[in-house]
């Protein structure tokens, strides 16, 4: 992996650059579709190639190893064979599991994390060792190590013991990832994850440790798990201070079109949130002009494109009154319209980020912007 | 409507032909891919007119008349401005929901038929009057007469009682139909349809009275409701011996690719269906070399293509495992692409047999091609 940066803003840590992987380049600030279980939901892999113009897609470790499972994955030769996505590929750890899934696992410090499989039961443990040869089964460009996205709120102690737990893991998994070979070819690189919840001192701690790793791209996770926005800013700056520059910053499960801007302002590059997936299969919409809740009556006779502007072809072929019906009538095609246009604005938004860095309008322009986008409409 | 029979084939009664509309011409024999409210199930518009090729989609009177609603449809110009499909569509008239809502319905036989709504219990009247006025505002290039669909089984007696209700009302819904203009400045045309359950003497009897109402296309009804394979068969070849030869002739709710092929051979031109996107939800995928269950662990690695001679772009990118994962982990990937191939795959079957009628040779390779469709792979 290498990480070019092009452009900086004057005004803000923002930053434009570019990621170079053997499958090809990622141009940063860029926000990755989550693709859970190797699909993108609702959505084809040639719409977001060709429609969403997605660079990276996520997938999760933790679902992939229970199914297909990691057999399956090395029979075909990863995870771009089995789904056809040809482009980069980055996967979680697990580590989110540990805070979503926290009814169905046990931490051993020792150990690692034992998860009962929300499908049938059964157990399995994710040791550091074991994440790092699960994600080399998978075959992502990007693979994270493990670690415990601690919940919100969480006491001192407590964040301040499970931080030391997953630095000693991302110890482990560093070893063990370069005494092991990639299986498919092409080269992976490990991001280790900043932890420390919402304590400053927790923060500059785990910052300064994951800095001192030295790996290709450094993560801020703990976030985005229930934490007043500002708090995450301010989480999100401090880390950002600390993690070097030459070096891309991923904010895990961030966030709403308005949360990506701020953030960016921060100097962080990449992104992932299931929200315009999930948002769009409860019907909310994101645009330029704000957010639409889609199952509201007053679409019911707004005959106008979703967007008239956009590049998109569901944006200009489908009608407000008609993505109302479709929701409306628990119609599959609403979801699907949706999401495809959901992940086609966020990848506008941050290519357009890019943009004014580039122009070095950034800061200004995301102040005027962010009132306007996050309004509901 | 103008219909033009281009080929007939030799050893049997299947043409090969043309339904000009305002909306464009339709090659028959046809598949119409039903869109219920107005939406192809998990199917983009862009899709069914360049990925699946559909010529003429279907909508349903009934629940179209509850959502969007006629008012809805009116002030946008009719379900084509609606939707965004700008193709020929062709509207039912309610009668197959007189069967398959059974429990919520009460027939008059001098008013029509009272709906109570599945949606919120209202009640609704469905006069042959009404239902013209209501295919009207939907703006249909063809639009069905009121019946009644007969359960199967069902006693001579009823069968007759009800057949003559669906004539009556056949009587009254061609006069309101002819002394109404249509809404949007292009053509619609009447089709009325022949009852009589599975009685040869019914059958008889009713084609020949819709025969001679003298309309531009003649439908068969009643059919398909789960009665044997054969009965079916017979049904249709006795409607098809009198009904009109220079007439498009389209039965209703047909079937497997088997019944397709076995039909058009008596000489029936259109065909709907919701099995190709029903089945798909369910993960049975249809295809040359026959079904494929695609939740059957024998797809766990079968890497290969779904169909790798497909002109479908979700046929050649997508493998079987991974088609099957995606049922497996019910993600809505696989319903969307197991109903683009399906339907594809019903397109392209039409399609080749409109070719082997127009080579002379449709009856033979129907027979040789029926045992390899059907089996279960």
């Amino acid at each position: 992996m290498e990480f070019i940066i092009n452009h900086t803003d004057p005004k803000s840590n923002a930053r434009a650059g570019l990621i170079k992987t053997d499958h090809g380049d990622i141009h940063t600030p860029i926000f990755m579709p989550v693709g859970t279980v190797g699909s993108v939901k609702a959505v084809h892999i040639k719409e977001l190639r060709e429609d969403i113009q997605a660079e990276i897609i996520l997938g999760n470790t933790y679902h992939l190893y229970l199914r297909p499972g990691t057999d399956v994955l090395e029979e075909v030769g990863g995870l771009h064979k089995f789904n056809g996505w040809d482009r980069p590929i980055l996967t979680d750890s697990g580590g989110y599991q540990v805070f979503s899934l926290s009814q169905r696992r046990k931490i051993k410090p020792e150990e690692g994390v034992w998860f009962q499989s929300h499908i049938d039961g059964s157990r399995h443990l994710f040791s550091p060792e074991r994440v790092m040869d699960i994600e080399r089964s998978i075959g992502a460009d990007i693979v994270m190590a493990l670690d415990e996205c601690t919940p919100y709120p969480c006491d001192h102690e407590y964040a301040e013991q499970s931080m030391n737990i997953t630095h000693t893991w991302l110890k482990r998994c560093c070893e063990h990832f370069d005494n092991t070979e990639p299986k498919y070819g092409y080269s992976q690189t490990l991001f280790p994850i900043v932890q420390g919840s919402t304590f400053r001192d927790l923060r500059v701690k785990s910052a300064e440790f994951v800095a001192s790793m030295n790996r290709e791209g450094n993560a801020i996770g703990g976030v985005s798990v229930g934490e007043p926005t500002e708090l995450m800013y301010e989480m999100a700056e401090i880390c950002c201070s600390i993690l070097p520059k030459d070096k891309p910053r991923y904010l895990m499960g961030v966030g709403t079109p308005a949360n990506i801007l701020e953030n960016i302002a921060m100097g962080v590059d990449m992104f992932d949130c299931v929200m315009p997936t999930r948002h769009a299969r409860h019907g909310m919409i994101f645009t330029w002009d704000g957010i639409m809740n889609m199952r509201n009556e007053k679409w019911k006779r707004d005959f106008t494109p979703i967007d008239a502007h956009s590049d998109l072809f569901a944006d200009r072929e489908y009608s407000r009154a008609y993505l109302r019906h479709l929701y409306v009538a628990d119609e599959m095609l609403g979801p699907m319209i949706g999401s495809i246009h959901n992940l086609h604005f966020y990848l506008d938004l941050v290519r357009t980020a890019r943009q004014k860095i580039e122009e070095g309008v950034f800061a200004q322009w995301k102040n005027e912007i962010i009132p306007r986008i996050s309004q509901r409409l």
